[in-house]
């Protein structure tokens, strides 16, 4: 949908950022897969990081929230396998002890220090490997790291999540990288969403979390894989200042490049979550355009994305445009059925099923054909506003189920 | 979970009441089951519905909506295999066309009969077929023929759904009875939930409107298969007061034992709606207790009773109280993770599996056997307040999938 000519996708994730330097490896939590990523910049970083809205938040939620109360950081550490969540007063004990760990080894503060962990609820942390993990992470920390921390925060994602890109600001050129990881569900858990963003642009830690909220929210913030929400996700990112821009304290030109390449990297690696949601076996845009409002316009296309109906229809590859019309009306948001119009559209071709609020009678082989494509957009147009918004999901197919019936197996 | 010992079951739906007749018979509109109802009383009726709350309504929910203004109805015509919904200027004409056939054949007015639909959106409804159907179906009516009616108004239903209890009310002998449809989905179409209630009550429609938004919000409203609301929507209740009792027009001990009968009716046709859900294995009731309020309840229960995560846990089995607490967490409502108590509890026994928010050892065996049965309880215990509340689910199954991907086989 949205492109961007003046900017350059680059290799790599958050060490193809200057300053950085990352490591990932296998400290014990999983049986045999890295489970232990530590992320570090030798210089002082803006920080910033938006996180669960969940009412339940693990221990390290609360740990980074309070750390990066400071808009400062120089760490990340972070374990898969295991959450850290419903782990009460032990489990808060054992965040600080990450932190401290990792300040200990890094000669750095722990307030600097962001703490993540995805995976079980419930079960206390195994401290002991995660320390002696640490130091041994201290020690890999290599400017080629990034797919070793990209690796080892999975969780039952398939693959490794890594985006970066680079561009020019006042002169000087800026590199925004980050990774991701997304669907995974362990017992008992949820799909956890981390993102770890690293950049060499010089920001004021205002800036910063004004910049990653606005991109947070149309991109991490608009995919659904089957619409529960963790008791762990957060987003972070660092800015360490190394490439030597004029520091961005207010909406100037650069604030908006800068913006741009910030919500580029976060939509990157969100739509990489989809397509490795759990079961899934189409990519799905979803197109809302002619609302009132930006923010019915994302209602709207999120109700879309979450409805269990349209999901297993694209699944069936069935060009059912009834359920996505009820699921824009299920959001109470008001607007006029009978000016509605409904697209779909992939690289097999575009065809309308609707036309003001009513079915058009079209070609099934065509519909069929369409959504026999692994990446499919739907296109809703209220014909009310300006308006537009986006989001992405995944069918709901029998290996959704499987995965998550039967995760023993 | 609560029993009524003042009331007794009795066989039947609407026909069990006096007064009313009903019939059921085969249209056209699908290939051979039965596709039209007709319940009628002979003596005029207070009346109330509740409507869906979708934007995208359907041309019977806004007819009848306009026709239950006046608080009086005689009739009400169902057809099935066809929503008459998102069919503009047409399909309003086609409702009001239903309406004035069965006011014609009946001898009473238009305005006295409700309209519904279930079934294909987008497709104008077969006419012809229909009237011929309301006029055979007015020669049918029967005192016998509530479970033909019940049958009429199913799309894929597996069984039909009646309910009735009689009950005394200040020295007379009252009945409430009635039918229902669930989740049925048709392309292109989401599950449309149908309740049609009748009694010999002599109630005034203000007090008659009051009572159904109690007991709908406390059993259809608080039921769950997927999440979507569907255009169609209804539940409608007719009061012909033929049992003669003292018009019940305010808030009398009468009231609420009739109140009570009501909630039940609707209650158990509910609940019958969940069992039959498409591909539910499993009958899944939801109690929050001790939360501080009754909406924040209601919301907590429903958010677990929607979670696609509970439910494909609930598929395999699985004793996930994480997930649990996640979906109460999600609703953003105000708690304190470190007071929830979860239990599970079915004929296999009871087991707490969280306190105070944090996991319990629990054997993974006795939770087995809980989890086996098809009927089963989640109690989750806020310890905030005095507040309870009860959804009702089913599991998430492959057939689920299955049902809704491959519509055409």
């Amino acid at each position: 949908m949205r492109e961007d000519l003046d900017m350059e996708v680059i290799e790599g994730g958050v060490t193809a950022v200057q300053g950085f330097k990352a490591s990932g490896l296998h400290c014990g939590i999983k049986r045999s897969r890295a489970d232990l990523a530590l992320i570090y910049t030798e210089k002082e970083a803006s920080a910033a990081g938006v996180f669960t809205r969940n009412t339940v938040k693990a221990a390290p939620v609360i740990l980074s929230q309070k750390h990066l109360s400071s808009g400062r950081a120089r760490a990340v550490v972070v374990n898969s396998g295991n959450a850290n969540a419903c782990t009460g007063d032990r489990g808060m004990k054992d965040a600080e002890k990450m932190a401290e760990t990792a300040a200990n080894v890094l000669g750095i503060k722990p307030e600097e220090v962001v703490v993540a962990s995805t995976g079980v609820i419930g079960v206390p942390l195994p401290m002991d490997k995660i320390q002696r993990g640490i130091y041994e992470a201290a020690e890999k920390l290599s400017s080629h790291g990034g797919s070793a921390a990209a690796e080892a925060i999975m969780t039952t994602d398939t693959y490794p999540k890594e985006f970066a890109v680079r561009f020019d600001l006042d002169g000087v050129t800026v590199t925004v990288g980050g990774i991701a990881k997304g669907s995974g569900m362990i017992h008992p858990n949820m799909a956890t969403m981390l993102g770890f963003i690293a950049t060499d642009a010089a920001v004021s830690p205002d800036m910063l979390k004004k910049a990653l909220k606005y991109a947070v929210d149309r991109s991490f913030n608009m995919i659904t894989v089957d619409g529960d929400t963790s008791t762990n996700d957060m987003v972070v990112v660092l800015a360490n200042g190394l490439s030597k821009n004029p520091v961005i304290d207010s909406e100037t030109p650069a604030y908006f490049k800068f913006l741009r390449a910030l919500e580029r990297v976060c939509l990157e690696l969100a739509k990489d979550i989809v397509r490795d949601g759990e079961g899934a076996t189409k990519f799905v845009e979803i197109e809302v355009t002619g609302a009132s409002g930006v923010e019915e316009a994302r209602k709207l296309a999120l109700s879309v994305a979450t409805s269990s109906l349209v999901k297993t229809a694209l699944f069936g590859e069935d060009a059912n445009w009834g359920r996505i019309l009820a699921a824009c009306g299920k959001t109470g948001i008001p607007f006029d059925p009978s000016k509605v119009d409904i697209f779909l559209k992939s690289k097999g071709g575009i065809e309308q099923t609707a036309r003001g609020g009513m079915g058009l009678p079209f070609s099934e082989e065509k519909a069929a054909r369409i959504l026999a494509e692994k990446e499919i957009e739907i296109i809703i147009n209220f014909n009310e506003g300006e308006a537009s918004a986006w989001a992405w999901t995944c069918d709901l197919s029998y290996d959704y189920v499987r995965i998550n019936a039967s995760y023993r197996t």
